[in-house]
This record gives C-alpha cells, sequence and structure tokens, in this order.
C-alpha cells in the first residue's frame, strides 16, 4: 500500500507493473530540520505509521512512506509556498549541483525497513528569462525545489547521479532492495 | 521535425512542449562498427539528411536525426533480434556498468549541428530467474540492449550517470545547447 498522494509514485509502481493501492495517511510532513536524511526518513515512517494505523493489510501486503527532500549547500528545499518563492528556488538552484534525498519507509506492520537514497542533480545555467518561463509553466506547484525532472523541468537540467527515479519521488533502486529484504525479490511481483 | 519513428522521443518532445511533427526517414541504420560515437552521429546525420530529402521544411523549421546504442566493454549493442538474444544482452548488463552513446544531427537545411551525448549504467545483479522474468515481459523488442529504463527495465538499474534521458533515447540537454547554437534558447518555444 503506498502511503501518499503523490501521482509520480503512483505512476512509477505502475511502471514496474508492482500491485499496489493507495491509503493517503494524513500525516503532517515535518518541515523542518539540519539533517536532510534524517528528515526524509522521519516523515517517510511517519506517513507509512498513520497509514497502518488506519487500514488492516492484507496477507503479504506491504505498506510503502516517502518523502523527499531538494538539498543545496545545506539547505534543505521543500514545496514553494507561491510562484515568487519557486521562482527564488529554481533561479538558486540554476548552474549548480544539488542533492536529492528520499527516505523510504517499508513495513509489514511487524518488521520495518527504513533507509534513504540520495541523487546529485546539476541545473544548466539559466538566464532571467528562462527561469521565468519555467516558473510560467506552473509545473513548480507542490514539487519538492520547484521543479518536476519528468516535466518541461527536464530542460533544466544537465546532468543526473544516482537514482533517477529517487528525483521524480520513488528511489526505485532502494524500495527493490527493501522489497527483497522483505521477501519478494526483482520482478517476483509480475 | 523529429526523423524518427521511436515513440519514446516523441514523448520527450512532447514533454517538453517543443512543436514537432514527425517524418520517418526510412535511412537503414548502420549497425557495425568499431567507434560507437562516430555509428551513432553517422547513423544520426543520416537520419537527418534523409528526412531532409524528402519534404520541405516550414519557415524556422529544424530536422532532428538521433540514433543511440548501448556499449559495453568496447562492444556494441544494437536491438536484440530474438528473445535468447534479449536474454544474453540483458545477462551480459547485469552487476556492470554500460555506455549509452546517441548521436545527433539537428539541421535546417543549411547549418548542421552534429554531436553525441554518453551517460554511464549500472544494472543491479540479476539472477536467472529475474533476468527470464524481464525478458518474458516483451518489453526488450526494438530497444538497443534489450532494456527499456522508462518502463519494467527501471527496475534492472541502480544508477546513471549523465543524461537521463540520453538512455530512454533523446538526450535532451545536447539537444537544448544545439537548439540555442541554431537560435532557439530553453524555454523560447513556450
Amino acid at each position: 500500500m503506498l502511503a501518499s498522494r503523490s501521482p509520480q509514485r503512483d505512476a512509477i509502481l505502475r511502471q514496474l507493473k508492482i500491485p499496489f493501492r493507495v491509503h493517503v495517511s494524513g500525516f503532517g510532513e515535518l518541515g523542518e530540520g539540519t539533517d536532510a536524511r534524517a528528515l526524509a526518513e522521519a516523515n517517510a515512517r511517519g506517513k507509512a505509521h498513520a497509514a497502518l494505523a488506519h487500514t488492516r493489510l492484507g496477507a503479504g501486503e506491504l505498506v510503502l512512506g516517502v518523502d523527499t527532500v531538494v538539498v543545496l549547500e545545506g539547505r534543505v528545499f521543500g514545496k514553494a509556498r507561491d510562484a515568487d518563492e519557486a521562482l527564488h528556488f529554481v533561479t538558486a538552484l540554476a548552474g549548480a549541483t544539488h542533492t536529492v534525498i528520499s527516505g523510504l519507509c517499508l513495513t509489514d506492520g511487524e518488521r520495518a525497513e527504513v533507509g534513504s537514497a540520495s541523487t546529485d542533480v546539476t541545473f544548466r545555467s539559466l538566464d532571467d528569462a528562462a527561469a521565468a518561463s519555467y516558473i510560467a509553466t506552473g509545473e513548480w506547484h507542490d514539487r519538492a525545489g520547484a521543479y518536476a525532472i519528468q516535466g518541461i523541468g527536464s530542460a533544466l537540467v544537465s546532468r543526473v547521479e544516482g537514482d533517477y527515479w529517487n528525483v521524480v519521488g520513488l528511489p526505485v533502486a532502494l524500495l527493490l532492495e527493501r522489497l527483497a529484504a522483505l521477501g519478494s525479490p526483482p520482478f517476483s511481483w509480475l
């Protein structure tokens, strides 16, 4: 069960053909913290446990909670509140390399696998007109760091190092590793 | 104009919201060669020029030809001919890092921008059952290296270094650089 309302995470699980259902946990994400990795893992654990508390799992069913944050030079970028803040985020990320960290919690209600994955993303340099054009697309809404790498935002990015899907919102390599640890090796769900 | 029948390239241009039309060139790809980069660039140039020869460009219109190959330890992997060869490809790539090279040719009929991009992709280790399960999905058809990173094949990959979209089939960062060189900077098409 996916404890997230994110359409991106939904799409990645469908792409992998992993069967799942969605239960939005209503967990209030923590937005502040000095350690981005600990923050993302705490949010992932909170989402998974909130979902566990409100539903009954089927036989063999697992709950997946995920939280993604963007970090540049020690500063954590969450979701922008408005277009001005989104422009500020994208301008700060331009011409630089930031890190996308996703915390993941996978649990069957007894055992819990918690971890995080980190991917470096390099943005091309952007002039003011290009940054403003991107923000005007509205794609920044509800996205950590105010961009969508799987959308028009792919034009912002020159390089990725690590798990690409982690930047979209779901660390696939880490998920598969933890699924295997809980008894489901790669492709066993097909 | 996109001189390719690839649905992946089509999807990436749509995602970027770059307006385009498709003209399949009928150019016969060269499959052999010792230098993968030169091979991919020659195929890209051949596709673009074959399309140019058969259509009339609109004002400001450009032709884009692209060819993608997979290279492991100096060996070029094209498209597998059958499921046995596909299984052989995926087994060879498992637990190792290979390089995906796309050649690109962008031309207005007078000037031609030709180049290539290279991305390193690391596959997880796979046991025989996992490799056979992946091949049984049929996703290997018509794909260089016999996998689709944007499909179920995302479960094969543990790490990407470079332009992710290059692995899907279109080197977006290189395309944007060459579009800018021909007068269209990022997002100017929106």
